[in-house]
């Protein structure tokens, strides 16, 4: 990328490490026998999309059907649209689930009578299932709710029954890789008794997939499990090094955003770049609130995380960062700086319009 | 708006409301003889643009140049960038200033010698003061650097010293009429007194142009200013209602939001309707922050904001309402849930792609 072209907040990418960070996960994919099936909502990029083909990948997962639409039309004919099922697009999900093999979720009966009565063609049925997160799911030990969703997709002719889903965002919640594989170990096990539970109730076929890039990079032996979903870790990003789920050295995106101020006498910067570029999601970083760090590049690779120069507040616009002396008198007013963003997927999202 | 249509996360607005906040805001300008640049960063739409120049509004403020360059092709044509100049884009800057009035906002002598090197369509400049919200601007007490940078501004011959632009960023952190009416006061008392030191310098026409909703919304009497450019007032939102500055009924925009998933046993409800939708600004709620409530609607009507009903977390795609049995017991999958934003011009903007 030719960076004296950028003039707004643009994303940058480092292609390299971005296709190794592929290549890494998709070779552990290999090695424990489960299926890789990334979500692409980290990139959103039929581009970056072929990447993933260029390890192998053919199946994928989205988290919207307008994003499910766009891999759709960009030759991927495998995807599970990892929501739960919007019955308020329901229409447009049977149009598209007539020309791929799509997968869906449920976790609701009413879910699960909107598709038999309002849909003909093919569909894969997940039940989502909560191992702990209580987000979306039904709980893993609500066995006579899994049963009971089990038996209506399997009563209905062009439902498949794909098996359980899960999505552990727990693990977002806790720091370095003993905590996250005990995260893992636990959803796990729940799955599985899940899934013991399905077939004593003459369930055969019970596939289970498991998502999130924090245990899919500290995991390496997916025992039981079929299928893992993990998308943030083609770009990882500051949060996934807070958590421990990577080393620095693996973070590939980065904000190249233009100084627009630069304030000595309180050792901060203005930059354009805003709530609406990076997202508000912030961390916590010497216990106060961060919504990136500033990176020293080389070229597109990160050489540095510079967690001494955060960014300490956003508004639409603009984004404030406090910086030390040695940093702060290397930029002007017109230079870039370049901020690793706390969470890659929302800071991609805002900058993809 | 025909709310049965509605499939994924989708602004609604009460146009009845809106309307009635820009004739308020009008009037309340009108009255108090000061000239009226409203900031159209939050509702960023020309249709919405057209019912400010109902009310007789002919002159906008934006917050990026292609912002600047939307409403330019849609008719405006005096427009202040009231945005730190990011040199980056000066050649698109200048574009735009040689086809309407353009204002832009400097507070470094090296964006002054910019326009003055690079530059020749004719350019209203205003010198950004920070009269303590501490994000750009020069300070109100730094007289030889206002001085420095006017006389540089009046010396270049394409420039027209426009005056001293302030924001009351600070107006956002408090809570009451009294406490905002303070700032005002203080911000006020520190832009006259740099006025007045330039002035001594023998700076004769030095307009002073304020901004933000929360003060405009309660000081009636803009004593000494010329000018005043709030934006938000236009949809309000929660955060807006929390620091005071607008009753409930005044607010004119949410979110209306698939449900997507209902928990009984925990009081919660899952939207389609997540960070990308609502963005991650939070407010504090009862001591835990809280990302929207939701709204009794009467059609595009907000009739009551639901405290009891709050927004607890986001993720990219989902949004996760703690509410109370009767809200809970009326929503089922399927149906629309409405959030009351927490920063309306955070959610448009992430609601126009």
């Amino acid at each position: 990328m030719d960076h004296r072209q950028i003039q707004h907040p643009s994303l940058v990418i480092d292609e390299q490490q971005a296709r190794a960070n592929i290549r890494w996960m998709a070779d552990k994919a290999r090695n424990a026998g489960v299926r890789f099936r990334p979500h692409f909502k980290t990139h959103q990029s039929a581009a970056v999309g072929e990447w993933f083909r260029d390890e192998g990948v053919d199946r994928i997962t989205v988290s919207s059907y307008s994003m499910a639409r766009y891999f759709a039309e960009h030759g991927w004919s495998d995807i599970t649209l990892a929501f739960p099922l919007n019955l308020r697009e329901l229409a447009e999900i049977e149009q598209l689930a007539s020309t791929i093999q799509l997968g869906v979720l449920v976790d609701s009966v009413i879910a699960v009578l909107a598709l038999a009565e309002r849909t003909q063609a093919p569909l894969n049925v997940w039940i989502k299932l909560d191992t702990g997160y209580g987000r979306a799911g039904v709980r893993w030990d609500q066995t006579q709710q899994l049963i009971d969703l089990a038996s209506r997709i399997t009563q209905t002719d062009h439902l498949r029954f794909a098996g359980l889903l899960t999505h552990n965002g727990q693990a977002y919640h806790v720091q370095g890789e003993h905590a996250i594989r005990a995260i893992y170990q636990e959803s796990t096990t729940r799955m599985l008794s899940a899934r013991t539970a399905l077939h004593e109730a003459g369930f055969a076929d019970v596939r289970l997939s498991t998502g999130d890039t924090p245990c899919c990079s500290v995991v390496d032996d997916f025992l039981g499990v079929d299928e893992i979903r993990p998308g943030n870790f083609v770009y990882y990003d500051l949060m996934q090094t807070a958590i421990g789920s990577c080393p620095d050295e693996r973070v590939a995106a980065v904000v190249a955003c233009p100084v627009v101020g630069v304030y000595p006498e309180r050792l901060e910067l203005i930059l354009y770049g805003g709530a609406v570029h990076l997202s508000k999601e912030s961390i916590e970083l010497d216990g106060r609130p961060v919504y990136g760090c500033l990176a020293e590049m080389d070229g597109d690779r990160i050489a540095a995380i510079r967690r001494d120069a955060p960014v300490i507040s956003l508004s639409q616009e603009h984004g404030k960062v406090h910086l030390p002396p040695d940093l702060l008198s290397s930029l002007r007013v017109g230079d870039l700086a370049y901020v690793v963003p706390v969470h890659s997927c929302l800071a991609v999202s805002c900058l993809q319009d």
